[in-house]
């Protein structure tokens, strides 16, 4: 029987030869932004490190904006599983084990953005251009994030509804992305970095105790 | 008696002018971040724009770091003023003023950043060239922030020493930043506008709480 994709045909072959090109086009961009930030990024040397064509670039992904996504995505994927090697440490129920797996993950965090610094601001610098909305594929991987956050912190209040605890899980992560933020960029008002951890370890402590209370 | 600085010599008109200028100089440099950002701090434009040649300008200040300073230290005044606001509203005394005390600060910061988003912005993405080191005077009136943010949590936490106090008033201030900024960018992952002042308003009274339970 015939099937389009029945063997040893061109179009099999020129689809795997197009897979592994683009693969080493978001290897050629990953290896610029880790070198020069996302300002770094540039079409020319991108299709030069990558071994192509410059106008062959846009037959392998849409836009700059999407091998920028494609990017994030690889840096989310390692995110992903730094945080849940965090998640899984240490007792494994009750309120204190919520509050200390929220530490956990969030200096589990501090340490992916000081060791991926120029990968992990890339996902806060990037900005879609003119405009245009950030795909769904690219906000769905964004949002797993809270995956982390939000089952330690229902245990903690488990009185919230579904969305005060969304609301309560962005609040929480943006809070501590915040001490991250300003203490790797070693800013003038920020924490100083020998400090950074048990600061991050103290805020998501003290947001937990007073959830508790609350 | 002779002095060098005796009445109606020219010296006394041409400083004043340079000040003039000066001034001329800052506000341009002002204009063009409000419009553009920091990337729109362009040297060439600024001298145009405040009626000056372009090689004048390194008569005017060191070198454009120090102009972005200047731009900083205006923000930084404005700044000043709007959390000194809301720091006197609310009732004067004990643990619950401080904690409301801290909310309306918080408040008042997430409200200047919105209205002021390029100079608010421009404050945290300016990076010293090569290097070189953020001038003392300019360090100075980063760390006044601390001033209204560490005399209530003092009142929350008395037993805390010097050391501690500056380290939590860093840890909260980075945290409510990091709130803001994601709020204002209005990135994916961020606290959505409608609900930004409500959860920064949620985020420091949980830390209160937790502060005074500790």
């Amino acid at each position: 029987m015939f099937t389009y994709w029945a063997g040893g045909t061109g179009l099999g072959k020129s689809e795997e030869r197009r897979q592994v090109q683009r693969a080493a086009l978001i290897d050629a961009a990953e290896a610029a932004i880790v070198g020069r930030g996302l300002a770094g990024l540039r079409a020319r040397e991108i299709a030069a490190a990558a071994g192509c064509a410059l106008g062959a670039i846009y037959n392998l992904v849409a836009d700059m904006d999407e091998l920028t996504l494609l990017v994030g995505s690889r840096t989310l994927a390692r995110l992903d599983i730094a945080l849940a090697g965090a998640e899984t440490s240490g007792p494994p129920d009750g309120t204190d084990a919520a509050a200390s797996r929220l530490v956990a993950i969030a200096i589990a965090y501090c340490r992916f953005a000081r060791d991926n610094l120029n990968l992990w601001r890339a996902l806060f610098e990037h900005r879609m251009t003119e405009g245009r909305p950030v795909p769904a594929w690219a906000i769905e991987e964004h949002m797993r994030l809270f995956a982390h956050v939000a089952p330690p912190l229902r245990a903690l209040a488990p009185s919230l509804n579904a969305t005060e605890l969304a609301l309560l899980s962005r609040t929480l992560f943006a809070a501590v992305h915040g001490v991250v933020l300003l203490g790797v960029e070693q800013k003038t008002v920020a924490v100083p970095q020998e400090a950074l951890e048990q600061q991050i370890g103290q805020l998501v402590r003290l947001f937990c105790l007073g959830l508790r209370q609350s």
